[in-house]
């Protein structure tokens, strides 16, 4: 199979943006990662877009035509991916197989949410419909209500505590003040975060990630193409998805997201390596709960154990395995068909070397994990330099 | 390059199905194609769903994932491709790309949507999110209208007649008789066409296809295992996919539709035949102009002759290229993510010789057109026996 690489990279700044609409995020991003990537967009042969729930929130579908007419890329082959919060990711994953097939040898993918156009009532609801609107959704269950079950089976098998909880957001909070991209730039305090009000018990509005304006857009190619193209090209070395039940009734257990650790085992599988090897990792803290339950169940601390691994610093800036230190969907945001696409963003940069005051030190293996609903899509990527 | 084969179909009755949800169409389709086909559903190794604007007409995002849980299918990669009307065919030429990269050797591939749960106004306006949100459909202009404008324009080029499109929809009214699956078995004379009401001049109610349930499935295998598997697979040997402006505004004439133009010829170049070739051809007509242009595009006949072709008995049963033989949107009905899948579904019986009382004699290459929107997104596949 042929191997795929990212050469450009580019992101709008993240936040409540009042005065650009979805296309005109998009294209923004894109002329970044187009400019990033310092090919002329002839080079260009197929676009792929992942976004969550357009049509709910502007009234618009049809998004990967609309993203090839706004970047002048017709007739190119458009294509639009939806896995809920996974979109941006499965976008890409689809990208990678144009091109692993012959089909494409250059493809732009881009992700993007236009969220604030909206009341709030009616995000919860669009965004409910990524998990399972008859037994869910109907009944009154939006995310946090449904993260929440999450987080209170974790706290009562493992003892996994608020406070540890709240360590997340501290941690992604702090993060965020170095990544000029991220739509905070404020560190709470434990105490803070403590204080805050609950949304769904036991979760508060600072275990939430927020409601969230943003695009971002990879510029992928062959690997042997992209070496003659730009100067560090990042190599995909592996990549796995897997889906899960779409309710949370489905489930053998709360703890564990299945599709997670299944999506793991086949990108370490297909990468060669083992978590060990990961020096960066961008997961998808879409509560805190979740980043508690992705690190375990990515194995990089056994299941039960993430909330104290957080606790101690194990995965801060300065730690074992920094996680989220573009500030996650936590302090970054969350527009959810954007968020994938972001997270490859923030790894690639880690790689090359480039993310200023967040870099990690000889990162050498980077890993993003992203997921879709309350785990019916998860996709996991690792990276190196090509 | 691998190549890919369909050995198995399914499709569940078009037509208002109160009594059955999304998830019950496409698991009822699917099981069909996984009948169909002989193999037990666990050579299955991924899904593909097309669904248009299931988040505006039911409250569910997510549809990959759901199908996958619906079917049984967990973990495996579950993908929703959205690409307006073309939102099947996207479906499933993404789903053989994942073939013929060697990620994987058989997938399904289903098309699906549930029109019939919100009243026909919020089904114009979901439907409206395939043109320009902001351009067209903020203004009021929904699809008949859209439609409308290049009627009017075609007739004014061409000197297409009213009663040109009208013999469209009597066409494929007589051959909806035909299909049991169809969402009207009724005739109409020219007369009645021509005396239902303006729905947007020059278009009638008979004009226009209806609004649909309905749920297609494909089981495709890489062609060499398929040739294993079942008696007659049914190769694609053709594929072109292209976007064009999402709005009427940016085209630079309403008579043609670019994409189609495009798509036809690199799914012809792939295939390394000519359009004479073709035996039978399923053709997006959402209105009955659209027929006629897509005939014109596609090669058939020359621009500005094709209501002139109709009106011959060029594209009946037992014409020179028989025309939607199952009846067409028009009268089997558009559930518009799964038509793309279902006009496979047709191609592969009408080459297997399976299609009854509709069946074309000597049909050796079939083609289906999808198209999204107002044409920013057309795919056009050829296919041939294994």
């Amino acid at each position: 199979m042929r191997s795929v690489s990212i050469v450009g990279v580019g992101l709008t700044k993240f936040g409540e943006i009042w005065d650009k609409s979805l296309r005109e995020l998009v294209a923004e991003a894109g002329l970044k990662a187009v400019a990033d990537s310092g090919i002329g967009g002839k080079e260009i042969e197929a676009v792929y877009g992942g976004t969550m729930a357009s049509g709910r929130l502007i009234g618009q579908e049809h998004i990967g035509a609309l993203i090839a007419d706004q970047l002048g890329l017709n007739p190119l082959p458009a294509h639009r991916m939806e896995a809920a919060c996974a979109s941006g990711s499965v976008a890409l994953r689809n990208a990678m197989m144009a091109i692993e097939s012959g089909e494409h040898d250059v493809v732009a993918v881009g992700g993007v949410e236009k969220m604030t156009e909206v009341d709030t009532a009616e995000v919860g609801f669009a965004l409910g419909g990524a998990g399972d609107q008859e037994t869910e959704l109907f009944h009154g269950a939006t995310f946090p209500a449904l993260y929440a079950l999450m987080a209170r089976r974790h706290m009562e098998e493992f003892g996994t505590t608020e406070e540890q909880m709240a360590q997340v957001a501290v941690k992604n909070h702090k993060n965020g003040m170095n990544n000029p991209y991220a739509q905070f730039h404020k560190e709470f305090t434990l105490e803070q975060v403590m204080n805050s009000g609950y949304v769904a018990s036991p979760l508060k509005l600072l275990d939430c990630s927020p409601i969230t304006d943003g695009a971002a857009v990879v510029i992928i190619a062959e690997t042997e193409k992209a070496k003659k193209m730009v100067e560090q090209p990042i190599e995909i070395i592996g990549s796995g998805q897997a889906s899960g039940s779409i309710a949370l009734t489905g489930r053998e257990n709360l703890t564990e997201i299945k599709a997670t650790t299944i999506a793991a085992q086949k990108a370490f599988e297909q990468a060669k390596i083992g978590v060990k090897d990961v020096n960066v990792a961008e997961v998808h803290d879409c509560f805190t709960i979740a980043e508690i339950m992705a690190i375990e169940d990515l194995g990089f601390f056994k299941k039960g154990e993430g909330g104290k691994a957080v606790e101690q610093g194990k995965t801060a800036m300065d730690g074992e395995i920094p996680i989220n230190t573009s500030g996650g969907l936590k302090a970054k945001g969350h527009p959810v068909g954007a968020t994938g696409v972001a997270q490859a963003v923030e790894i690639v940069q880690q790689l090359q070397g480039k993310a200023e005051k967040r870099q990690v030190k000889e990162a050498e293996i980077g890993l993003t994990h992203n997921v879709g609903g309350s785990g019916a899509t998860v996709v996991v990527n690792l990276y190196k330099k090509a």
